[in-house]
């Protein structure tokens, strides 16, 4: 498995930037800390240092994606957001990481990507709008993630 | 097949703002022509209405996501781009569809992504800068999505 020095999706520890809530032998759930405004905020996280979905194989692909998946299937059936958003981009940080993120007609940019223009000041704070505390969906993707039989390379399908 | 009135990626018909490069009968790939700035920018639109990718069953979430790497990997060998992009957004038209677009460390938003801030005017434009004409890619990717056996679900795997 490649790591690269100075790759901060590549270093062990933890971060102030986000949580991690569940892993597996290939890949790292996190939950991101540090853009309040979107509080259902998740990022999956390759181990290996890829750029590139098609530097994965088929299989390791599939497995990638069925945690996306999973992930974007808790938020749906927890928060009722209005859409989810994927993406996976790396311009700044070349190692494989995929977003996966709540959105709501309320939030402080919607219908406008996350990157893109403010809509709107959103008072209460965000999280406080959900309709369930975010350590009950840590919990529900680590048990997703976490407890599948080993091979088994889909979950939620 | 799921179609809506009123929505613009049901809609069958052509449109000013891309042009159709392959199709099969679950999806169609097209390249953006409303966003010259970004030249090397397709989009697999799925043909059924729905929202999220987690609406798909598995097989058509594997077949989807085969031509998304598809035309990730004809990007990348024929233009070598700084990084790709993947993102289902959807906030304003939600009927599934991936943008591919391949970013360059000279174009108008890098490393930003192409909804954020602009970094730098780029002249001469940006297609002109390709390394190969964009026609060739079409031409690419049509053979991959088109002429592959019937049920093989994923491609350049």
């Amino acid at each position: 498995m490649a790591h690269v020095a100075g790759c901060e999706l590549c270093a062990a520890g933890g971060s102030a930037a986000w949580t991690e809530v569940a892993a597996d032998d290939r890949l790292r759930v996190v939950r991101v800390l540090d853009a309040p405004e979107f509080p259902a905020f998740y990022r999956v996280i390759w181990r290996d240092h890829v750029a590139e979905l098609s530097d994965l194989s088929e299989a390791d692909r599939a497995h990638c994606l069925s945690v996306v998946v999973a992930v974007e299937r808790v938020l749906r059936e927890q928060l009722a957001p209005t859409k989810i958003n994927l993406a996976a981009l790396g311009n700044m940080v070349p190692h494989l990481h995929w977003h996966v993120i709540g959105r709501f007609d309320w939030d402080s940019h919607f219908p406008q990507p996350i990157w893109g223009a403010r809509q709107r000041e959103v008072l209460p704070p965000a999280a406080g709008r959900l309709r369930q505390p975010l350590n009950k969906l840590d919990e529900l993707i680590r048990q997703l993630v976490e407890t599948r039989s080993p091979g088994f390379g889909s979950i939620g399908g």
